[in-house]
């Protein structure tokens, strides 16, 4: 994850990025080491005195050179004995010697890990929730504002732009729920040493694992988890789950958005989307972003659950391989989470369009519902055969069902054209359209 | 999913395969379509009588030819509509108009999915408690066995085998929470009609979408998920985050098998993993199976998470995509998990051989407990240089460390001889790896 | 593979199923253990009654019972135990302890593998053909049909329909030589016995080697590559830019055919993509079926190129993850390809349509062509001014843009009306449109 | 990709990450605009003052303020518009109007992209080439060192350690020949103006596309590929594909660099891959590097293939879900071989452990060879009879094949004790492995 860059900011917010960007990433790194001494110092192992210049020092990030702990990495494959020896640096004396006592490598990346992933997530589930929020605005304002539904992008029966948000809403919310029942239940700190015996703290081993996880404010595992790696994927998959879910919110807006539907409009503000050449364009610049980060983030959690399988207590490979992934699903998460936000908050809807688009098959679309009526007279069978051949009249002639219908006697002997008129409306078959969204704005309220 | 063939048996267990294969959808379809018309009779919207004779031909699946229904899919894109004229001609006379009646297609498949996916749960759910069980003897009973621990497939300090089989419960146990949650919570009825109003149920969909969701068992959506997919991917991840734990097992008893360390061999029986040339050899073909399986189900949930950007109402892709993948993911990680069960279950341990392994590098795996046995008396530098030049000279010369040792005077100077074995002993080096131990299996009794 | 199904004719033609499901594979299994046995003969070996009879028993498919070497299959973890067993039992005599002799399973699975790819790819390659001859008709066709063109689903700039379609074909035609290349250089038969060497043949190994492939018509590899899988990527990562190139055509298709659009229609014929409920629809049922075809594909390439580091001389997982993929990508690349044909082949545009969306934006399209032909009177910047206050106009008002510039002096001044209409014509400004589709012609007709 | 970092330096080099970094992209797309400019100037488009100008800027690239360029990318979606703006500053008067004319962002990002490519794969061919060359000299070195050949991690046969470096030989060599025929055929320039028309050059497109791709000194495509994009994912797939086989020498070097088999070890120099606290430990760090780049490229290949459906004239998402992952996916490729060429160029053999280990079971590896000798006196029936009896008199009393031989009248009566040691010697079972090196030797030799 670069500093800054050509690429990065389109797509993750800088918020985001200085959550998990490297210097984020040394923090923490520090914070592990910290809190691993007063840990130790805690249960006895080291002195005091040790373990406060080891905090003071780790406090200190502003000391230590990124660029040349990470050089230095190469040769160990991670950063962490540079970073020790930096500290010790810094430390210097007689404490020196008692930074990272008895711990390894992958204890200190990995309690970074979890402590960057929960900053992240924090970002991330706001996102989510301010995403709920405007969805839930959207599911309660156009509850009744009826527009075409889709299938196989083929008009099908009308729906409500409501419904259609509350089905964003109910996606987000789960989504939201997931990353939050990991943040809350699978953070853990990592503490085992060489091969998760925590053999050098001899029979304070648990002490100083608890002290370890108290001091970072995270969740104590059971074991030490350096080839158990359940937590990492599920994480990935939650992420990659969210943002293939804002995704759908984004497909959706594009398709709505295209110039012959302009039932929708991203938010344009600050040239957003706009082009020099074609004036008529507002790309749907936002979607775009989130649908290309719902990609990528999909990849990296692959990148994690492939890595599953790691050999024996610790890996030749399969570690290496999470750390760039992780932070890459969580940033680009974040950035989809960011560019839905705006998104959704500043979309403009165009019902009359939708009510346009609604009479785009002539009445067709309606065909069904006026079945359904003239059944109420004359039964199923009937009515079908006598709407079928006014629709295929219709469609055939490039005409409009309407006509057709007063046309036909067979319809016309038990329906009025009010009644026929009813019958096509859109907004007289929209079923439990309105009920659906009220049961998704309860859930939604329920949750907090 | 074949219902036979030449691969197929090595992979899935026929238990599994009955569970999931086109036989058992054909029954989970009818099921949905039977509980549509006892719920929409239920509500008063067809008559008793054809929802009886509904219930009636689907509980007769013999009736129905598969493959001309299989055959006649292909126009529609979905088996449904061959399948409803299938019954349809199985009621006959009035009630045949009210099959499938107000119902899409899509309302069928991703019922009859949660139906199979129920029941495979149930298979995998029960192999993982099995592989649990496996786990948790092994970790008691081999708590206190020592072994060498391995980090980047070389030596490093000791474990114990009940540790190594404590992280495999840790992430069996993890597995089998997340896949009972699922099952729990997120296996839930779809019913929305076309575009998910429920509109040709008028006011009664809510009662109707109650009412079928009770019939099946299953839970009842919020709102339909036509579009929402949440659930599926979330089934897929939790899938394959299921096998790549298991391959993990694997991957461990592959390593732990090998000629050259022959620590484990697979259980005998049935011929199975013998060659008739080699004599010697004793394939981990169990192990092979789980990581073949792993493999194959990661790729089936990646689809699941990739096919979630749906379009609009109903897909036109990507929902297609999902039904193959996802009776892949849960055959596959079911076949993981019976094979992995065979393995754990009948694994053969040589703890003596275990105990030969950890002197393979004569002693230099000891050093440090050695360096901090001896710092008690000099002080940890001192002890750092002494034993670092004493496993110098024992890695050079090819010696073991305890005759350098015994030849330092900077060691004997603190350490008797008896001291020094004490010293080299893996066995006096576990930490806290018993209590590990007990954590985890405590952890694992407490689940149910 | 199933043999039939519910839903594998919906995405597999009974051709490609045919080519390779288990029946197929069993038959190629059986060709490599004639050639093997010839080859042998050839060389010396072994009796040529021997040869012989095993050639004739592999000749007799039909005497095999499939479903009993799949179920003993599970205990080797690969069928070809169980089937040199059936072999022997049909060859009977002296001449059975000669089935398989020198061979290990996985010469004789490989090789079966190349012989049904070949068998397949030649059928995806006919069918690529066909799809390319229909583009290629498209293009020439409608060379010179306006068209919106559309970039982040906003109309941008005019192109024409021959221009669209000559990108088909160029990603089409690209794919078929990526496959053709394939299956002339890469599907190498596979010998070289238990690890590679061919010891068992002592000094005759290269001949057998030789002979083999001869008999077979396979390329004979430089070596055996039983854990050098590259030529197995590149066939799954060949299929899956095939299957990716089609789904691009596919989801063009899908979009043009929105109700909204309008463009174009897949073609109808038996009840295909029709809908009884709903009788405006035609769902876009081949371009659905291609695009779900692509995922799946992608999956099973990502399974082989994962597969690629294999242990040592055999695999243990990695090789066996690989069978049902590369059968899987394959079938279902098979079935992109037949759906896409039947797509292109049929497919029904309407170009008073195409006409009728390019006005959609009341002109402002065409702009950029106002701008640049008033800009040869009065230069850019002072022609930018203009048209870009009459777009600006334009769009607020909701009017067309040909009355903002009639009624602009900047404009008029320098523009007749007549000259105004040209510019607006998106017919006059297409640029190379045509240039680049003779080009593409070209290349495709060079191609044979 | 970060200028610097934590954990890039790990897995890339700074050359290769001199050749993909933002910097480098940054120069790539002012490269672009300069031929841009250059090639309308020789079509007489624009004025050649201007082109100079605009070429004169684009050779400042120091001038430019990419960080600022970044942030201002996010509002179009991509940094072109701002790298316009600021090439036009620099530019100023009259010339400024021409830079980027006709041209749409993705042109100059496509096209930069490969020019991008073009250096890193100059840079991934150099490291495969020395991969190539260090593992040639190993298979041509060691033909004859023989060594335990293993399937299923189990001992096998015998094979020679040259034969294993053929592999990687020809593994390699395939991978350097895919990527090279890449380089030369499929790195385009991209020009097509906003709908791949190029209409805004009226009938000068074809000059200026043909001068625009000779500046470059990239081939020409025959038409604009903005939607088109196997090449993409052709590049990616090979690159995954070279990864893969890296990662297969590099599984095979930590496999055999285990404490338990000890017949390699990684080149030590600088520190790299010891432990400070655990001395007998020389950690598989380059190959572990190997294998975590190849993971995260094949998922990043992934990411290629799944955007290759992409909507009409320019993409909705998957355009810009390619440009890191591309980059991605050449930085780790390079960094794969690097790490690559490190190990293999300064691994460490121990034929004698090798021999030690093919000693492993006590004679039973060479088995098979034993009673084929035997045949040849009693026919292939009685040898395996008394062979195999041997065989497991030897692996149940845990005792030596020899001795168990040597006491079997059965075979006594026919072998003498000479013609059984010989029987036993792995040297004299292995078959064409000699010939197979030459093979691959010759191959890779004929290749330049």
């Amino acid at each position: 994850l670069p500093a800054t860059g050509l690429f990065t900011p389109i797509f993750v917010p800088d918020a985001m990025h200085d959550a998990v960007d490297d210097r984020a990433f040394l923090q923490a790194m520090l914070d592990a080491e910290a809190a691993l001494a007063l840990a130790q110092s805690g249960a006895g192992l080291i002195p005091a005195a040790a373990a406060d210049a080891i905090a003071a020092a780790a406090d200190r990030a502003g000391e230590f050179d990124l660029d040349a702990i990470g050089r230095e990495a190469r040769a160990a494959g991670n950063p962490v004995p540079a970073l020790v020896r930096a500290i010790a640096a810094q430390v210097g004396g007689d404490g020196a010697r008692y930074v990272h006592w008895g711990a390894t490598s992958q204890d200190i990346v990995d309690t970074a890990t979890m402590l960057v992933a929960r900053r992240a997530l924090d970002l991330i589930r706001a996102d989510l929730d301010a995403v709920a929020d405007a969805c839930a605005a959207l599911a309660d304002r156009h509850r009744a504002t009826p527009m075409a539904g889709r299938t196989l992008l083929q008009q099908a029966l009308p729906v409500t732009l409501g419904l259609k948000a509350a089905g964003w809403l109910a996606g987000v919310g789960d989504a939201w729920s997931g990353l939050t029942a990991i943040a809350a239940q699978r953070l853990t700190a990592q503490l085992g040493g060489a091969t998760g015996t925590l053999a050098a703290f001899g029979d304070d081993g648990l002490a100083v694992l608890r002290g370890f996880a108290d001091e970072l404010d995270l969740a104590e595992p059971i074991l030490p988890w350096h080839t158990s790696r359940a937590r990492v994927a599920e994480l990935g998959a939650a992420l990659a789950i969210a943002a293939g879910t804002l995704a759908k919110i984004a497909l959706d807006v594009e398709l709505m958005a295209q110039t012959e539907v302009g039932e929708a409009a991203e938010p344009a503000g600050d040239g957003r989307g706009g082009s020099s050449t074609l004036p008529h364009k507002r790309n749907p610049i936002g979607s775009t972003i989130v649908r290309a980060c719902a990609m990528r983030v999909q990849a990296a959690a692959g990148v994690l659950i492939a890595a599953l399988p790691q050999e024996h207590e610790r890996a030749a490979g399969g570690w290496h391989a999470e750390w760039e992934p992780l932070r890459e699903a969580l940033a680009l998460t974040g950035g989809a989470a960011a560019a839905a936000r705006e998104v959704v908050q500043g979309i403009e809807f165009d019902p009359a369009r939708m009510r346009a688009n609604l009479d785009a098959t002539g009445g067709l679309l309606m065909a069904e519902h006026v079945m359904l009526t003239l059944a109420a007279h004359v039964g199923r069978p009937a009515a079908m055969d006598a709407v079928k051949a006014a629709s295929a009249r219709a469609a055939d002639g490039g005409g409009r069902l309407r006509d057709e219908l007063l046309a036909s006697g067979d319809v016309t002997a038990h329906l009025s054209a009010d009644a026929i008129d009813a019958a096509l409306d859109p907004a007289g078959y929209l079923g439990s359209a309105e009920a659906f969204v009220d049961r998704a704005l309860d859930a939604y309220r329920s949750r907090a």
